[in-house]
């Protein structure tokens, strides 16, 4: 049996104790050290896990020879900073979503990590959750039949990002999700937004998104909303599935679709439908963060791809990079480029 | 005491029969005529109501001096010929949605009915929806604060409209009420869209509209969804209200909103929410379509403008056609031009 | 093809109406007469029905040589001195739920219909509901398995009867649809009651049935509730069932239920759970009142047993008759004959 | 400021864990000592909390002078040998739910604490719910008028108990909650239940209890249900309450009633109903654990009587013995003991 994956945590605001507190969990990693400027943190983690040596300096993290794998959980503004200086100094690095601020950032990292022969890879948890993996197996396996739209509402009631517009804050969970079932990336994307707390801040977007396949896909993020709200549609030719995480039959699949009539009769048609049962299926209960931890450590120890691979993160950062520009040109559509850069 | 407005009604498909039996239970309205093409519907309306003369003949319609107003339930594609027709004949007249299938047939139905002083109505029956109005009231009394954005989710699993598509289908719900909430019509709009049962025929559709006041609002209309939605989230600068159609508590009022901190701290500023309770207020219950027919009677008996008057129902059908323009134009930003026509 | 049948409908309040609605739309059932001391009642139904004749006697009712069956709709109280005239009178007898006010009336309207060789039928309309329908063919068929126990709701907030208690206004429904279900009759009940806001009349019962085969239920009803509420929850060996009829999935399927462990380790057991899919099941529409209406005719017809039949009836009247002889003797368990009386 | 309390865990099964997390998240207490037999359990804890001395002997427990109080999560049958040992070594006491496994072991308890001036305190962690305590103050405040009565549904697809009924299980939730609210212990009960899949062992429970004031209420307690549901309804002359505690608006306030009318006319009468806003209130977060601990050390440092009190215990207990009596008697109303022991 390999030994566990030693990891240093940078960045102990809301999710780096989540991480430590799964990495802990996981046989096949160890949190050796944690980092943040804020001593409480520290003090608090210290608290809990007396066995993590804590500190304020990035330096010392980069120069301890223990850290094998330095997990950034910062703002998005310090990620190509800290994880290019991790990188440097031969660390593998997991960055929290999204890679990094810009698509250039997100290469420089990419040739980096390449260069060095590290793992790079950027948390997009998502992937690792029971019914998002699901809904992928539905579509892989032909279940919906092919993919006419996807529409999908992550409103929230909760804090501003104080630095990010939505599109960066929350952008990446369903850009990620879309990315990862559709197996390609967007050609187009189009957005309109408002600022409407601080005018400078996006925080409600709507974006339209073009696949190459035809399908087509609505993202609708909000931080301002009555009540949360995460409801993604999948419409197939011969399914369609309801993906609500905050429900507790997350997974719906709806047996029902048009069924094109005689196509002679086009010129009254009236299409039928076939309508049959729903289903609810039995989910897996797992938490998708400890997976994630996992598949960080098989790639560093197998040199497997992760799922969540950083590759998938830039383009990623891509999407939400094109709903800047779009935004920038009154929801003008946008290019996107797609695929990973030519690494020397 | 006024006697009653002698209507027929014209056209009895799904919607006609519900105007004869709303007509004929207001105590303003008689319904002294029903035509149609199909022998069978005029066979069924006669067993039910047999003093309504039936004929497959217009023409007859028109050349009845008892018919004082003509209701027209027929496919879009008929109504400018036969609204013209009737208006002509000198009958006041009810168009089902939309008004016509352009803003100019829509102009040239507006300058008739002036030219004749005769009432011309569109059919926007959700004005006089218990709830669109409460929210109405809402908004006209400051309750919601500043309005920033309004979603609207209308997704069917019905039959499919054979000869329009999903904007003229069930964009006029939509349009007529954000029209009547918010007072204004918007300046652009942009779309996308997808025919994904028949390819020329728009069947989801994802609509931007802004309007002069800043106010923005998203539009996603489908005939393909795994289950009926109507959900309109309005969010307000002091309050938030979820319509939906479809629940037992159609308007919830949501006490909640960011509260904006000290601007002196925006550097590093943390929203903070003010939050409260959530009130479903009492509803009246009313049928919308009784108190539509109503309004027609009353502007003929009385000269009023009904609330769903031709005005609003022609920045109806130019919402349509900008969104049909934006669709030629690969989501193009496409403006609006608003206002009552000329007339000489 | 046999002729309609002839049906004078007497009391015309809120059932009435459906019924004759449903009569003219059966092709084998055909409304003659309505019959009620109200006027209005009447000559409402006249303007809708003109082919329907009006009157205020029952006594010309029973006296037209056309009618061939009267359908009872009036206050319960009424039941049996109706019935035995219109079977005295030769006439086929449909009985609104329930189908007397005792068990003894009830035996006499029985030994009536068989001494004259009529058709008497309690219009116990849920027995002909797709939702409960389905339940009874999952639990015929062994789908659920052994049945444990059923729990039902049904909770309103409508208008208290003025002359029974609430187990003799809604007791019906679920009694009527435990006796179909199970396929046997309760032995025993019990019940707790309150009249909160008359306290000569109960507005809230909470009733226990035990079944021979080992089945037991507990029905709750009310009229006092701040929602409406039809939930029943059907506890199998293998699989269960949650029947609702207010919502759009109105049966839903669990296919879960406790595994025994080895009895031998029953010391220190822990249950395990089998734990599977929930299905709601496609779900045929039909109004259950045309099909009652069907079975009605055709039990006059061709001699059938209705399935609501007057046996039925008797049983659920002696449920009802339980439950007020257990709120007399506080609470006691009370035994409940069953089977049907001897016909002489 | 008082020192904290020391505190002694002993048991370490579900509930244990969290009642020493939540002690030492308490700034008031402090966990020094856990206990249990299976010493997987103690390393476990061990490790998360360096400073909590672990244990298989309950007699260190009761030796080590550092130990003020005792907190017992074991199973129900160890509980009166438990706390009795804790409370004649002087240690204050915390029992889990429900006290004891009889009115008289409670008793006894209860006497021993009295005689050695400690506090016992039994874990009805409900009574510490901000849900729990709105409704508590809405009913006190004469919100909702007078009670008619309350329903409550708490069933569960957990694990079975091995050693206990339903009742006793499920039961101190919803008794505590009733005794609290209703400031009344009920002076009656009556039961119904099954041993669905170990016949000796009621797996499924209906009873009834009334209360001097003539209030009612129905509890429905199950382990074998398609989903979890917790649901209680409080039907007062003024307003109603639905309690959901699985709900993210647990508390809604119904402002419907019926309306009595002129008493004169009761002859033929028809209520009406006052229907208004439905609301739900704004909820504090608060952990229940945690106050439930506050109020524990606050009895011990400042001699206040807990909100959970031994009397309110032994009440509950009383219930469910009288429930226990009712199905030995096929379900015969019981009397119920109230009032707190004489105390020599």
């Amino acid at each position: 049996m390999t030994s566990p994956v030693r990891i240093a945590v940078v960045g102990l605001g809301y999710w780096g104790p989540n991480l430590i507190r799964n990495i802990n969990e996981h046989p096949g990693a160890e949190a050796v050290m944690a980092c943040d400027l804020r001593t409480d943190a520290l003090e608090s983690i210290g608290r809990r896990y007396p066995a993590v040596e804590t500190t304020t300096s990035f330096a010392d993290v980069l120069a301890d020879p223990r850290v094998e794998a330095v997990v950034i959980a910062t703002p998005v503004s310090r990620h190509h900073a800290m994880a290019a200086a991790a990188l440097d100094a031969g660390k593998h690095v997991f960055v929290e979503k999204p890679l990094a601020a810009s698509a250039e950032e997100s290469i420089d990292l990419i040739e980096r990590a390449a260069a060095g022969g590290r793992v790079l890879m950027p948390g997009h948890t998502f992937l690792y959750s029971p019914p998002v993996m699901m809904v992928k197996q539905m579509i892989e396996s032909g279940e919906l039949g092919d993919i006419y739209f996807i529409s999908t509402s992550r409103v929230n009631l909760g804090l501003h990002q104080s630095d990010v517009s939505v599109a960066w804050d929350l952008g990446p969970h369903d850009f990620s999700i879309l990315r990862y079932w559709l197996d390609e990336s967007p050609s187009h994307a189009s957005a309109m937004a408002r600022g409407c707390v601080i005018p400078s801040i996006p925080d409600v977007a709507f974006i339209n998104l073009e696949f190459p396949s035809g399908a087509v896909a609505h993202v609708e993020l909000s931080w301002l909303a009555p009540s949360k709200l995460r409801r993604t549609t999948v419409v197939g030719s011969r399914k369609m599935v309801v993906y609500d995480d905050t429900s507790s039959e997350p997974v719906r699949v709806f047996d029902s679709g048009a069924v094109l009539p005689n196509p002679e009769t086009f010129g009254e048609y009236k299409l039928t439908y076939r309508t049959g049962d729903i289903v609810s299926p039995r989910m897996e209960v797992a938490e998708p963060l400890y997976r994630e931890i996992e598949d960080f450590c098989d790639a560093i120890r197998t040199g497997s791809t992760p799922k969540s691979s950083a590759e998938l993160g830039l383009e990623v950062v891509r999407m939400i990079e094109a709903v800047d520009q779009s935004l920038e040109q009154a929801g003008a559509r946008v290019g996107i480029e797609s695929g990973a850069p030519a690494v020397a």
